[in-house]
């Protein structure tokens, strides 16, 4: 039996305004910093001791992964980074103030682009001022792999390489393996894991700083659905106002 | 040509303290935070861009390392850490006062023990307080391999290894290659690569939270004995007060 732990970052200084994020390399808010710390407390209180650490290459995850383990005296472990983990690239929305887009585009195009499986916002420019084309830390990927757009189909094809290929060895090899990384590359992950349909991930949050515990069986399946938060209370509170976050 | 920049640590708590730290995993000082974020705005100012980091599994050294990625906007460099690069092991000193241990030993055997190459302090006992011995980071390493003391020697046989294997294929893959570790495994690496002599070594002083510039040729030797260090005058100052520890 193997044990994966997800921690979504905490709240970042474009959360914190309301924009859509994506991949633009924000920092976190001093809110998302406490979060941060509060999730290695939380790890340090329910004796789990992650042996591996995966990040995305976006700083908002590698911050709260470095606070967290900072808290659980744990900043020695052996640390990979993908940007197969990022957030979902949001394309054209990427800096866009989430309430505004609401009122011009209307709710049911905002909750098309914010919740739908497979319809990606329009593609971001390469010369807008919010594309990541031409940044160093992206300098390995061939043209054809560096998003312009996702929707979250597209995040789950390009995130489970990265589960199979780097993320299950560690697995296999009995560590306990923590994934610091964000909302959708998270969701993603969760409906493989949890087996979640293309229309039922609408429906699914998952809070802030608050540690993700998954036991998994011999097939890298969770034995118990949907895992356990390290803080179940918190976790359902968090839920609840992450649905309504645009409204 | 590769790059290979150094980066010793800045202060911690017990630098301020005046006390032998080796293994004992201290953290770093508000003064030593400092340091570190100025060694990455250093790298900013250079445009030196590391493409890859290696640090030791001690949290002084992961917290430079952190900070100034931070300061440099670098946090998603991919990043290795080894015990190897640890600084050296201070056996029985690890613990007690500097200036004390200096009067109650004199000042032959005091400098024997600080700056010899060749002669270690006394092993300190796995039940003292201040011994790694059990700690989960040291869990792959077999006994035989855990050091109970260390004199500079013993530093330079474990670091070599991680340079050779490690650390010289980046720089073979000409990737700009930033290694973050501490006043004596930094020395170790600097005595190898500018072919210092076993008793020239002991006047060697780097100062902390310097990047330490050096351009290797094809054997990965030093194309400027000594390297370059992106503040000199700096760098110079904090050499003579190094210098003066303990006095």
């Amino acid at each position: 039996m193997a044990t994966l732990v997800l921690l979504r970052h905490g709240e970042s200084e474009w959360n914190a305004k309301g924009l859509f994020t994506g991949w633009v390399d924000v920092k976190l808010s001093s809110a998302g910093e406490a979060e941060a710390r509060r999730g290695g407390r939380l790890l340090l209180d329910a004796e789990v001791r992650p042996d591996v650490v995966h990040t995305s290459v976006l700083t908002r995850a590698i911050q709260t992964a470095n606070l967290a383990l900072g808290a659980a005296d744990l900043l020695w472990l052996p640390v990979t980074r993908s940007w197969r983990l990022n957030e979902r690239h949001y394309g054209a929305l990427q800096g866009k103030n989430k309430a505004q887009t609401r009122e011009e585009f209307g709710d049911e195009q905002f909750a098309l682009w914010r919740r739908s499986y497979d319809t990606p916002p329009p593609p971001l420019a390469d010369d807008d001022e919010f594309s990541q084309v031409g940044d160093a830390r992206y300098g390995m990927l061939p043209p054809e792999l560096m998003p312009r757009t996702e929707c979250l189909k597209d995040v789950v094809h390009r995130m489970l390489p990265y589960w199979y290929d780097s993320v299950v060895p560690d697995l296999a090899a009995g560590r306990t393996t923590l994934v610091v990384a964000h909302g959708n590359s998270l969701r993603a992950l969760v409906k493989h894991l949890d087996g979640i349909g293309d229309d039922e991930i609408a429906k699914l949050n998952i809070p802030t700083g608050i540690p993700l515990r998954y036991d998994l069986d011999a097939d890298y399946k969770p034995l118990k659905a949907g895992g356990e938060y390290l803080d179940p209370e918190a976790a359902k509170a968090a839920i609840e106002a992450v649905a309504n976050q645009g409204k």
